[in-house]
């Protein structure tokens, strides 16, 4: 049997997918600031990424752009895999999103090379479109990677927006650009902001 | 604006999936048999659901026939969503299986019937898609869904097979449809299984 210059035996190849996808049960382990409503824990990124895919099945249609939802969907399923080695930076800690971009460089590079050649380039650039958040899907997938805490805070009392004194004017400052990917999704955050607001559960401004 | 006679107001309908997407948070409090490697806890329905749809993207190329990768995340993506109402029935146990058929399906008419009635419908025909494991995507996500537990038994020491005294013939016999979606993958299980064998896992014959 003759390979390609760069390919591996197959049995490799399948061992190589095999480790990656072990690594994989290490997201379950990272844990978000957000507290799941009924379930008083904090939500681990692997649900979390679940949950965002599934918002895309529901949700598609919302995109201000025509958006391949298959395509959506793979950004949001690894968006966070590299928090394995990186761990979550809360949004509203500027000081900790800074030093987590040098670390999810290094942790894309370690974890997405457990892949295959072939299949790291392809992960790998997938994780990069969603990061440069300039293609529609990538654009749609940030909208919804915002709303989701949004509902959760709100339907926990709060959660981390009280738990780190978060103000009004801080959460609407890091979730507009929602609106570039849905203006709908956006103007509807809005109306959960502001019924937040009214329940008291940000910091005064 | 006129609508469609069987149509709801947008608003309504953003409301309504609103709804559905808040549902899914129960799927995170629902626990599998199965122990996490290195987390020392059960895994939840969400997490499991993520992980199974990262294995397509990683292991598609393995399927028998060419699969539609798309079309087989989004079968894993909500093959579970059921059991936030007729909960996680243990493979092993026939008589909970039995019990589960009918729960599940009541449960897929509640939870889909969240949805306006054109995506309800969507995401019920592929629950049924995934439940009679006739196409070739329905046929390979069945095998992740197998491939998976074993992986995590083999990994925690035995796992649910030592916890509810499972023998080796039972996981083949209950496993061996992973043929059906991937030989190839079906082969590596079985060589898993027979590692577990020679590490003393599973119950006497």
């Amino acid at each position: 049997m003759t390979l390609e210059p760069d390919a591996i035996p197959p049995a490799e190849r399948l061992h190589a997918q095999i480790e990656f996808v072990r690594e994989l049960d290490k997201l379950k382990g990272i844990l978000r600031q957000t507290e799941l409503p009924g379930l008083r824990r904090r939500e681990n990124s692997a649900e979390h990424s679940w949950h965002l895919a599934m918002m895309v099945l529901t949700l598609a249609e919302h995109a201000n752009e025509r958006i391949d939802s298959a395509h959506a969907v793979r950004l949001l399923l690894l968006h966070d895999v590299v928090e394995i080695d990186a761990g979550d930076a809360f949004i509203h800690d500027p000081v900790a999103r800074a030093a987590a971009e040098a670390l999810e460089e290094k942790a894309a590079r370690r974890i997405f090379g457990l892949l295959p050649a072939d299949q790291a380039a392809d992960l790998r650039s997938l994780w990069d479109e969603f990061t440069a958040r300039v293609t529609p899907e990538a654009k749609f997938a940030h909208a919804l990677d915002r709303l989701i805490p949004i509902l959760h805070n709100h339907a926990t009392g709060g959660g981390s927006w009280v738990f780190h004194q978060v103000r009004k004017h801080d959460v609407i400052r890091r979730c507009a650009h929602m609106a570039e990917g849905s203006v709908a999704l956006w103007e509807f955050a809005r109306g959960v902001i502001d019924d937040a607001d009214g329940r008291g559960y940000f910091a005064p401004a």
